[in-house]
């Protein structure tokens, strides 16, 4: 079994990713998952540190947005622009961020803009879930840009 | 030279703070400023990885809302509720994390408040510099609450 590109790419570029111990957990046609251990991410109350759920959260919508570019074929520089959290409750299990495809026609737009201009953006929403409630909210505007 | 209290409370119990480097830089009557090296810290742009950026901004508001509790004597339970940044331009040399006292009047009503009911909350902006640009704007929602 190779290696995810994903994870390829965190471990080599992203070193905070790694210390996070971040992983793809899933890649599907509804989203994305990352995963990463409780432990190197706690706080002092023994919980996931915020720094930490921000960290994944805008993560899974980097790697969502790189792998929706990838599987049209396309490459692009991706910035985050700004985001927005909510924390909801304590995460004190496995940190797993799910970020949602915003439906096929909201891919469709964001992929041929993309093509057409050679930029696009759009906004993503990511949640974490804690004892089987969401605990974090997340939406985050990414960028895409042709490379020079 | 004794190391500064959030340095030993960072070193601890945030492992990620660590990973990041993250020191007090100063703490005076205009706010604080915590720093780390962009090394550990970077994405795969070699600039500084936005959830790094979000980690320590996060943080210069919870150690200026940890000190400002201290410093009248006060211990609290602090969580962050929400947050939001801007990531205006790529960061590509040590991260300082600015965050200001929000008016002696705002501190005031946030330790009496605290002092009165066990609780209190506040919003506080921190800001992170590149090239002597206004690089990064966060804007954290801070609640305090007394230790059963």
């Amino acid at each position: 079994m190779s290696e995810h590109e994903i994870d390829v790419h965190l471990g080599r570029y992203v070193p905070l990713a790694k210390a996070m111990g971040i992983r793809l957990r899933y890649h599907n046609a509804t989203g994305l998952a990352l995963a990463a251990p409780l432990t190197p991410n706690t706080n002092d109350k023994g919980t996931a540190f915020a720094g930490a759920l921000a960290s994944i959260a805008t993560l899974s919508g980097w790697a969502l947005t790189y792998m929706a570019l990838r599987e049209h074929r396309e490459e692009a520089i991706l910035v985050i622009t700004d985001s927005a959290i909510h924390y909801l409750r304590p995460v004190q299990e496995e940190i797993v961020a799910v970020c949602a495809v915003p439906g096929s026609e909201a891919l469709e737009r964001f992929v041929s803009s993309y093509r057409k201009h050679g930029k696009a953006r759009w906004e993503l929403e990511a949640a974490i879930s804690a004892d089987g409630e969401t605990a974090v909210k997340f939406r985050g505007r990414y960028a895409a840009s042709r490379p020079s």
